[in-house]
């Protein structure tokens, strides 16, 4: 039988944990250059995270896991007695690195339950390490579901005479990348591909940070699924022009009643879809779900830095000294989103109640 | 008195005659570098027109205006004894420069008409620039008077109790860098800061070519008018949270029905703003109706090449040879559009009956 080492491994991830230590693929330098990054400290990966060498809600999760066990062995290396306190510190450094996607602090409560089993005088490297593992390889199966669920509901919708245009359109980067391995919207849109339902993406830009233009487009060229890149504000242009039938997204948080916390752009695209007649479609893991939420109201969105708007490689594209309104994600109310798809199923026109009932299947 | 001449260069503005020539701000060096160009010969002016040297309807067609001006020089220069047939030629370059604005077409043709009544035997440079000059001085006039036109509407809709936070969002530039001098949408938001209708300033960064982050900043920066730039799939966010009450844009084309075509990303403004009970204004002058056409679905909308998505300074932003849906302009049909400013008065909910009358007046 295979290992869950061995099944992560058969998969493309931009996480991997190999020679003792963690890396991550430097989304930052993607598409110009592919170069893996050594993460041999917590303060190297909460650096990766909060620089953006490592992101998207799931991926993140599963890099603050595979974080703890870089806690772990720091612990041991300093021969340190008291790995609960060394972790305790770690934990809240992971825990502060981005704001918005709950998948972090998810993936931290898990390693804090499974090691609060552990006896106190060595450091669990290896269990803290099976259970990273098995929240990256329960993450790739949890896209495999979704992506099965995801194309079996974008066909139903089909045969019901609605949403038949043979294009999509997705935002931000939702696949491998962004993820454990395979993707969320990303790994829906590659399911339905191969099942005939789509024959060309549309991927948002995706500005500021490019993540459509440089990591998405990327992606799906590698697979050989037709992608066509277009600026971020001709959305509501290709929706009108009846190029698309159905936008996709993921979510970096999911409130109790539906609302979709997710990349800056997502809220207008849900309005601009159910102008059009568009089908609007989210697509996250249950551990995307905040149930302590009562709505996307409270979800707190991060302001990023001026310098994502203002210049690009070292190029400044705005004039010194101007102030921005940056924030990267924003919130959708549920309202607005015809479908939720997680690996436990699709609710459609989705609410407090039908998600609680899902959770509870 | 001042000459035309004098009056038009007390205004800042990008197009310049000296020195016998036409000279023209490089925009696509800005905010960087303010290096003018010198454009000796009418390939050298439809060059710049078409890679964007000067961009903005009304700015692209003074340009043109001056090139038939550079086109009577070279004729002479030439000893040419058929100014008639080697203008025919320019013009013809010149019209199909660029395909979405229309006040190109109408200012060649306000050139001809004063050219037929010329002698056949020299080639009438100083009466063409005489011309030309007369089309850059009266669009500055038309933006001043568009300019208190439109901030009178904005206290007169504030004052009705609706759209009072002082916040507005723009898209693309419409500055003295789009125009003549002064500016259309900007021309408005000037004079509505200079009496203190607004405090606030939103520049959506516009996407491809980043002209609000590059042009509309830098203009706004300089006459220290606060300014706060954002991307362009922030401003259904700006809206949510209330701190726009206007969109004001340009055009580079409206139908005879008030159906505007301008920069992309206008038309999910418009839509959005509906939305969010925010207002939305196009400013522009009588040259950009193009009352040949019914709607605007008629309107030749330019795509441009794949290298605005995906490069920018030289530095690749996306995968090689890969595929982009770049339509740099988009329509708003009229119905979105609350008001139409234009130097003759401001049109509120725009219709071809209330257009034509504003024409006759």
């Amino acid at each position: 039988m295979m290992s869950i080492r061995d099944r992560i491994e058969e998969e493309f991830s931009a996480i991997r944990w190999h020679d003792d230590s963690l890396w991550l693929l430097d989304q930052r330098l993607l598409p110009r250059e592919e170069q893996w990054l050594r993460c041999d400290s917590v303060t190297a990966v909460v650096d990766a995270i909060r620089d953006m060498v490592v992101r998207g809600a799931p991926a993140i999760g599963i890099t603050a896991a595979y974080g703890v066990v870089v806690a772990l062995q720091a612990s041991v290396a300093e021969g340190s007695q008291t790995w609960r306190e060394d972790l305790a510190a770690a934990h809240e450094q992971l825990a502060a690195s981005r704001p918005t996607a709950v998948n972090l602090a998810w993936a931290l409560t898990r390693m804090q339950k499974m090691l609060s089993t552990q006896a106190d005088d060595l450091a669990p490297v290896e269990p803290a390490l099976e259970e990273a593992r098995a929240i990256h390889y329960e993450d790739i199966m949890a896209n495999k579901t979704m992506g099965a669920l995801g194309a079996d509901y974008i066909r139903a919708v089909s045969e019901r005479g609605q949403a038949h245009v043979p294009g999509v359109l997705t935002h931000c980067n939702t696949g491998a990348l962004a993820t454990g391995g395979y993707g969320t919207a990303l790994g829906v849109i590659r399911s339905a591909f191969r099942e005939s339902l789509f024959e060309t993406v549309f991927a948002d830009e995706t500005r500021p940070w490019l993540q459509g233009s440089r990591l998405t487009a990327w992606e799906l060229q590698k697979e050989g699924i037709p992608v066509v890149l277009n600026a971020d504000s001709a959305a509501a242009t290709l929706m009108a022009a009846g190029k698309v039938s159905w936008v996709i997204v993921g979510a970096d948080r999911i409130a109790s009643n539906g609302d979709v916390a997710n990349k800056i752009g997502t809220y207008a695209l849900a309005v601009l879809a159910r102008h059009h007649g568009v089908k609007f479609m989210v697509a996250a893991p249950c551990s995307t779900l905040d149930m302590a939420l009562t709505t996307g109201q409270d979800i707190p969105i991060e302001q990023r830095g001026e310098s994502e708007l203002c210049a690009y490689a070292g190029v400044d594209i705005a004039p010194h000294d101007i102030q921005v309104y940056n924030p990267v994600f924003d919130v959708t109310p549920a309202e607005w989103v015809d479908a939720i798809v997680t690996e436990r199923g699709v609710i459609e026109a989705p609410d407090s109640f039908k998600i609680e009932s899902m959770l509870k299947r």
